[in-house]
């Protein structure tokens, strides 16, 4: 039981079926799979009142998308899931003749109310879309790559080149870090008004994760953080991260947010953040990311 | 400190500095700037006796190199250290006039002996090489880019796309598995004779790392884990991946290599691995690697 969101334990990736085109073939046969389908930055969800992803089985997609379009995702208690990417198309509830039942819907949105398995299906399936869209083409020489592998390796085309390419994931640290009895929120000026977070950054090449903890928060709010510990890790394909969960502790109460990443950064106590999003002046990321997990978590002491 | 190779907390990156052009020239210009040169896989260490990198004044490589191939690494104690992918040269050290000071040397090779600020510098550099090299076309749309922000943003040179490229880090697990008094060790066909090591893989897209790891122990050897905790983290330029590494029990001694991925493992105590090691039968992994400080710490243990 995975304790983030997005993030499951139940799925079968099957990395060492991948390259069975005849294995993955008899899925896309079985009239029990699932695809789930992402279109640009929104993924397939049902029209009804409860919210959920909506998985459409293979004959309705047959004749209506290339195979070589589909990512296997994995299988779960004999039922296999693929990923589909259908970005290109203008209108795809009509081109993929999928009738009222769906609707499109920003998975952050949906993510937080859907079942958990659905959520990170979805999640999965949002995040090889985006790695497919990005890399049509050979970063060494520039030359169209395709699918292969039922979508987890995209080839280069160059009979000189024929480079394989693997799915990005780009590593993030966030971090809770407290001072005494407050820790510190902040915003960037892009949130909704009153939206404050915990900090998080990109990992760097030559990195290691608590140097780029101890560098996003000296960097961001001036603050020199000791005991920089590892919480939990997420993964979060908006567009294409995961999450690396640390605590930390300042040296000292201290602020400086002349830097162009935040818009304000404050020391709050318990006392002060409970009162605050009670006044409805505060507002916490939502349940759905590990900020607001490293939040919950602090406040409930 | 960092605890392990290839880390330091010592640069200061300067992300924040790193667009402004002439606050990078004026480093440039300074004759104490120093720059960490990679020639495709190795790097310049020095020809003395005593291992160390070989690192370049800016005045030696003027008129040689163009500024642009330069990636601008941070500051440290007054100095600028910058990084300059030389892979096109056919002979790096006569075309760069290096002489008879420098040689060529494979990181893996040297890192381990190098002061580990040295090591540090040549590891990030060549991860930043490493990415360059990878990605002089843009994956979107198959334009070429170029290097800007000192070298950590390529930038599609198509007006219809232009879109900006960050620099890519791989996350990958690696876990020390014990149970009971033994621990998981394993080769792969391609090692030296002799060679075992903790598993290891990379985390997929819509995959939090405690889930990677209980995959790749399963998928590699059978096992199914428990108890997954992180240990500590590691820049791993081999040639782009950020190693997370982990502790984990095993639920049952079993042991499944029918997979792709091994060619041996063994559940071994710590007076057997103790003994192999003595006889000249197994070689554990390099010191400068995460496998060896979780084997080195559970032998101590």
């Amino acid at each position: 039981m995975a304790r983030n969101y997005y993030s499951t334990h139940e799925l079968d990736r099957c990395d060492p079926r991948r390259g069975d085109a005849r294995w993955v073939a008899a899925w896309l046969a079985d009239p029990a799979t699932r695809v789930a389908v992402v279109w640009r930055d929104k993924v397939l969800a049902a029209a009804s009142d409860e919210p959920a992803a909506h998985l459409v089985g293979p004959a309705a997609l047959a004749g209506r998308v290339d195979p070589g379009a589909l990512t296997l995702l994995g299988t779960c208690a004999g039922v296999a899931y693929f990923g589909l990417d259908a970005s290109e198309l203008a209108d795809p509830l009509a081109e993929l003749g999928l009738g009222p039942a769906a609707r499109l819907e920003d998975l952050r949105k949906l993510g937080p109310v859907a079942p958990p398995f659905e959520a990170s299906l979805l999640a999965y399936a949002r995040a090889m879309a985006y790695w497919h869209r990005r890399h049509r083409f050979c970063g060494l020489c520039g030359s169209p790559t395709s699918s292969a592998r039922a979508g987890h390796v995209r080839v280069c085309s160059s009979d000189s080149c024929g480079v394989e390419h693997f799915p990005r994931t780009d590593p993030a640290v966030i971090v809770l870090v407290t001072h005494g009895d407050a820790c510190l929120l902040a915003r960037q000026a892009r949130w909704p008004p009153g939206r404050y977070s915990v900090l998080a950054g990109f990992v760097e090449p030559g990195e290691e994760l608590e140097a780029a903890v101890a560098r996003e928060v000296f960097e961001e709010a001036g603050v020199v953080v000791e005991d920089v510990r590892y919480h939990s890790s997420q993964p979060w394909p908006f567009p294409a991260s995961l999450m690396v969960g640390f605590t930390a502790r300042a040296l000292e109460r201290t602020l400086d947010t002349s830097g162009d990443e935040l818009d304000d950064a404050r020391w709050m106590t318990r006392d002060e953040v409970r009162a605050a999003v009670d006044a409805g002046e505060l507002l916490l990321s939502p349940v759905d990311s590990i900020s607001r997990r490293l939040v919950d978590e602090w406040l409930e002491g």
